[in-house]
């Protein structure tokens, strides 16, 4: 194994330093693919959809799978990419048309480390009406600090809905300003965090929030959110459990 | 194998026009199968409903399976119809009541290449109510154009609301006219893509898409839909990632 | 086999007449339980509930299984009751609280075949408030009649919701007159068909229509139901299509 | 396996009281896992929640899985709490922060021998509008009494929305008053029952119940609940028969 390492460091120091960025770290490797597929087994993404986090030794750089389905992500399915959402070494593998949503947040919030997008089912209707969302309980506190709507229509008129280049992910980092979500207009939605598995929980209790709001308004009557102030010291409760959530999702999309 | 098939062959020409006219190409036969399995397996089916793709050599006519519920489709449950929705060589085999709302739409639509029937749960009170359906995120970008709804009473009277014969079936495809989905009152839907992939695509985002737009009423205030413009642009890229949902559906239906 | 057969006759003629009518048709206990884990699969029943078929050789009789959940339901366990609900036989096994609704209703309904009894998650509410349920689609066609709702407290004031005796069930099959559903208010649904069948095809597709209603609801607007004439025609075809959907659900549910 | 208890047993007396306390009694350390289990597969928890019961031999102590996801809980896990909510023996394992539910309702409801804490998703909403729960059936005969919702900010002001120490503990017992069910704004319920196969009934149909109330009101107009009087009958039948569903859902979590 230490002679494997050791062999392929310098094999990759002989084919320059290109091909040393191109190696994913092992863990980053595992646990991106690891929340690809919780992602897809807690019903966030379907078919479509992508987490990135941004790479531990280059801040500007960030990791997320190459195009395909989530469900179907392994460690091998992880590249890099710079700081305009470029492949460093793509070696023929198609990326994601989107990934532009994650360079362009990773540039304007040094505090997050990881994104998700999604179509997100619950969540999309609230992207297309005038309802905000709120936080409807402690586990999804992070929605107490509002979450804004992108309409892509405002900026760039008729487009195909897509975040296809650099202008446009800038468009929605910025209207997801200091927030850790940002709703998408017919689209879906974005959603940060501070670490891999607190952006994974967060997007799984958007979700979960967004069924629960549906069901009050159903109920009728003006609802009860928590208050910024609430949601502030309950999601700092959230960052001390997330592992016991991470730990049962990872278990389940074990292979 | 060669020599099976050069045998086969040579049987089939001693056998006459018909009996060749019988063999269903293996890759369409495959195919039928696999979307008839997916589209059980992502709730678009029940028991009931059916897929049928136009024949690649043969314009005129369509290969769709024999009546049996669409989870238990294997290749060898495909046959082939001709223009009058009659089976070719039905060998024994039942065929569906309502293979006329495959015949009568390839008749007038020459871009359509498949077409789905179904009961998909979240499209039939669309067509009950007066709410039109729209499209409420690119993935849907087909809606944009509209779903007409067909009551068949309209031309028929009091029926047992099924597409029985191809009076009814022609009424169905002028209804549906240049759109991609007809919605079917007090029964069901047909969808209609360009390609295999997209209309079984299209049949489960017709599902999907009806499931956000009543959770889109529910929350109330005005939706906004993709525009006509905006979902143009939209349906263009389902085309180009078609494929990425067609792997993942196909690998879950895997036998 | 042939010699055990002869060996088990003989036996039951020397126990007498009330052995011999204790023994249930293989098929008959067969196709109860294949009814019952059908009922838990289709998430028609969950703990409780129970399905019944009157007996072939002697109308006045009926079998239903033991006191279990449905879904752990076996051929040997069902058992066999006379015209007041009475086992003939009970081996000092567990019989349902419930199972005059059987009896009362095969007493009133010689057309009745198969009974199903269920605290059908859609329908409940719909024994609650004033909205009747209608006929969405063609599958529930024989909701096209009405389903009345049976309140217990009418004529026995204030009970444990229970139908647990013979005036009560009498009261409910009264209630149900010609129609395949009755609502239970505060309770459940029975279900009935001249079949097993027929009645285990109506008990799902009043779920799903209970389900459909309800959406339509939300969208708003009249509802446009099946009218009682093409709810008469529309069940005669499910009768000639029930096969299809019994021989998919009951390989869902083979051991 | 005699010899090892005795071993066992010699073993604690050596190491003192405290030690001998510890031991979990074999039953209550399998059924409280079961329990916990049981409620994950009914979607009553999902990676947060816990249920508890009293200790049988000490009833001022109780019994709760250490700090982790219920689905993932054996009997090893479980541990014993003094009447103050500290574990008797943590062995170095990280507790529940919310075991003071459990522990102040034991303190004020002698009648009491199993608590369930979840974030049961269509019970939430519940907790955030006006709208009061009510017995929609038979199962749920135990709502009937009323559902009193517990807002921690009445006393506490802006907090984490957690039960995190006695003061909240009490005050959520003493909303609970002699209820089976309190709700908590924002956060989830609390469930109690005079058995633990009773509690994780309730649990589970306090859920169901929720889900039947929000599409009764979607169907509109008045609904008629239990009356207190039916429930209090109706509830007396459950306790007979729990067994059944204990039974089923045991059944599913088996290792």
């Amino acid at each position: 194994m230490q002679g494997t390492r050791v062999f392929l460091g310098a094999l990759l120091l002989a084919l320059g330093p290109q091909a040393a960025l191109a190696q994913v770290p092992p863990a980053v490797a595992e646990n991106l693919a690891v929340a690809s597929r919780i992602l897809a087994d807690q019903n966030v993404v379907d078919a479509f959809g992508h987490v990135s986090m941004r790479s531990p030794d280059n801040p500007k750089h960030f990791f997320m799978p190459r195009s395909l389905a989530p469900a179907l992500t392994g460690p091998a399915d992880i590249m890099e990419f710079d700081e305009n959402s470029n492949a460093v070494d793509a070696q023929g593998r198609a990326v994601f048309l989107e990934r532009f949503i994650h360079g362009e947040i990773y540039r304007r919030r040094p505090d997050v480390v990881a994104v998700v997008h999604s179509h997100s089912p619950a969540v999309i209707p609230f992207g297309v009406v005038k309802t905000p969302m709120g936080a409807m309980f402690h586990n999804a506190a992070f929605l107490a600090k509002g979450a804004p709507v992108f309409d892509i229509a405002e900026k760039f008129g008729t487009t195909n809905m897509l975040v296809a280049n650099q202008a446009i992910g800038a468009a929605l980092a910025e209207k997801l300003g200091d927030k850790s979500v940002a709703l998408m207009r017919g689209h879906g939605v974005a959603v940060v965090g501070p670490s891999l598995e607190l952006a994974v929980f967060r997007a799984v209790y958007t979700e979960v929030d967004a069924r629960l709001q549906t069901q009050a308004v159903t109920l009728g009557g003006p609802i009860q959110f928590l208050s910024p102030e609430e949601g502030e010291q309950a999601d700092k409760v959230n960052a001390q459990i997330v592992a016991r959530a991470w730990d049962l999702w990872k278990r389940r999309v074990a292979k």
